[in-house]
């Protein structure tokens, strides 16, 4: 066994999953539902604490943590050579408004437990490497732009356009993180963006394959594309006893249609297409009030670009073809391309997946990450490990402590390998 | 000139147009929205603020107010008979979310406005005259179930049941209440129920036809029925990106396909049918996330007891044919009947329009009244005077001050009429 060899393997051997376990469900606690989820909304208060106790954990054992402009939280184990490039984990603390355990924090948790493995291992490494929580990367829950933080890191996004976004309530971006660094005192500030060396994520499948396969680890090969929509439709209230048919302007009527039309437009016998509409508000809301106001969404995903442009091209068409009277407008308000993960994070993940003795397959992700974002500026891939019957966004969202650690032994392996090389 | 006829003609003279617009204008501040409507929602502060403006302007008339125990509330001018029934006219303060200025408070108006000018005449009347107030008419606004107050005071629904009625919020009506009483310092409780003879309810039509008949005032020949639903739709909540088409329970899927269907059930070319889904709420609402939770309400009416029937006896059938695998529960939560006008009430109505020279017309209501209650228990009819484009349930619900005026005169002539009968 050379001498990298066996640095990743006292490494991996240092994975406390009781740890890594107990830490999953004190965050949990952090926005607990009454069902066994977590609502940890974007930079809410939950959200913050669960920062402030990852900074906690993190200065305990002599790491550093920075905040950046969009609140990426950065912890930060030295390397050797202080001007290298750090080699970078995590995911995100937020969740969706009746989401479970493990979708995101699993990434950070996993990535501060190989960084403390590596530590009790006693074990140098040339390049820093670091585990980041990327703000608010469940888009539609509070703030409609998901993977904002990542994005805004990356340069897919402007800063000054996500501090301007706003949640329902009204509240922008800027403001909630006035909370955000409150929270945080004594937190250092680092400027937007700095050089990566490799980054990977890791993270639940969120769907049903590798359960279904008896697999231990995915090798990430890539995440598929989404377009998202939101669609206004305008119309006219009305009294539900007295306004003959004929003459209404119904906006729910005229979303139904929308909507049974596009389930035909996006239907597909292959069932690769993934067409959602996981919201519908209809105004005023009362039963004896035809409605004159509705709003819905569009979350279409595949993993094919001609796909994409093709049946998402449609939408807006297929919505002016159904107004029955009333106005439409469509807005594509998020895109994003369809990517492949290869070389060097991907080969050291099926590498240590191997040498641990862990059964593992390729496997590509249905839903979007951070690592999408960087990807476009660094070497990145992926670790998946199953979760319970693939149900994710879900507070009956359920994973297994020993596949956690599994996942967690993996990453410490590469982040050994891909610091040193 | 007989006496009665020299009394109603002396009483109708006194109706002062511009007392009642200036209260119509006062009334609609109480739950001013933006756009010029009103959402005094029932027995919210601000419906409670128009009983108390309505106490005032009674008491310095010397006229004596009470409540009962669901709220409803009662502005007496005594007769020269103190133990003969009275003669009662009204309607409701409390409005839809974004309703409009005339909607309910014109029949309470009015009826204040009769009274004072029976008394501005001086004329005595046999019989006691009452103004009604009836506690949450609007049913599906604030709670569930409209014409609360006039259907406990007629014994159609019980005291017990509507006190516990709740809105979204969860609070009971008998909470509300608590907050109705301490608005109104000093006033005279009363038990549930009296004998009234004779109930008359003016109201704006809510609809387009006298409008565009170009008549003033409607004499109102009946209401038609309702049936109205509540529908749940249990799936199950999932990721939009990983969760395959053909595995999901999709709750908003289902619903939009039983509405799809339900349309075609209640599809009417005469357009007499109104069929009306005002509320549809998706949970848990985030665009990456499939709905595991859909409930949508329907409003369906009909003069015709027969089509009311068929017609709705066949939406839980629809509906557990469309689940597309969730799970669905069909709630009919309200039932009214159609009913007829006839007798004393509408041929009085029709005199006193004839008599004062306004052009009328008979005419059938699509929204439920009270009235459709007292009729049950009194000799009842209703005038209707023309609103703008027939919008109403709507913020810029409108009615000519004239028209509002001819209409409190034909009331006050009925009144003076039926109080000496």
């Amino acid at each position: 066994m050379n001498d990298l060899a066996s640095m990743k393997s006292k490494a991996s051997a240092r994975v406390d999953e009781a740890r890594l376990w107990r830490r999953h469900m004190e965050m949990a606690k952090l926005g607990a539902t009454p069902k066994g989820g977590v609502r940890r909304m974007a930079l809410d208060a939950n959200d913050n604490k669960a920062r402030a106790l990852l900074v906690e954990w993190a200065r305990a054992r002599g790491f550093s943590a920075a905040l950046d402009p969009i609140g990426n939280l950065f912890i930060r184990r030295a390397g050797t050579d202080s001007a290298a490039a750090p080699v970078m984990s995590g995911s995100h603390t937020d969740t969706q408004p009746s989401g479970g355990k493990f979708d995101g924090i699993y990434g950070v948790l996993a990535a501060l437990e190989a960084m403390e493995a590596i530590e009790d291992a006693g074990i140098a490494t040339r390049r820093p490497i670091e585990a980041a929580v990327w703000t608010c990367e469940e888009g539609g829950a509070r703030f409609p732009t998901g993977t904002m933080g990542s994005s805004v890191f990356t340069g897919a996004r402007k800063l000054d356009d996500m501090l301007a976004d706003r949640d329902d309530a009204g509240a922008t971006v800027a403001t909630a993180l006035e909370d955000t660094r409150a929270a945080l005192p004594g937190i250092a500030m680092r400027p937007m963006g700095f050089p990566v060396a490799a980054f990977i994520e890791t993270h639940i499948e969120q769907g049903p394959i590798l359960e279904r396969e008896g697999k231990t680890i995915g090798v990430v090969t890539g995440i598929q594309g989404a377009r998202r929509f939101r669609i206004e439709v305008e119309g006219e209230d009305a009294h539900a006893g007295t306004m003959p048919m004929k003459l209404r302007r119904d906006a729910l009527k005229a979303a139904v249609s929308m909507i049974h039309a596009l389930e035909a437009v996006f239907d597909d016998p292959a069932d690769v297409v993934r067409f959602t509409i996981g919201r519908l508000v209809v105004k005023p809301d009362a039963t004896a009030v035809v409605p004159g106001h509705a709003m819905f969404t569009i979350d279409f995903r595949h993993p094919d670009p001609a796909v994409l442009k093709h049946r998402g091209d449609q939408v807006a068409g297929v919505c002016a073809a159904h107004t029955r009277g009333c106005k439409v407008t469509v807005n594509e308000y998020s895109k994003t391309k369809p990517i492949l993960f290869s070389g060097a994070v991907p080969e050291a993940i099926e590498r240590a997946a191997g040498r641990l003795g862990l059964s593992h397959m390729p496997i590509h992700s249905g839903a979007g990450h951070d690592a999408m974002h960087l990807f476009e500026v660094a070497p990145t891939g992926m670790i998946f490990v199953p979760c319970w019957r693939g149900i994710s966004h879900n507070e009956t969202e359920d994973a297994k402590s020993s596949d956690l650690a599994a996942g967690t032994r993996v990453l410490a392996e590469v982040l050994v390998d891909l610091a040193n090389a």
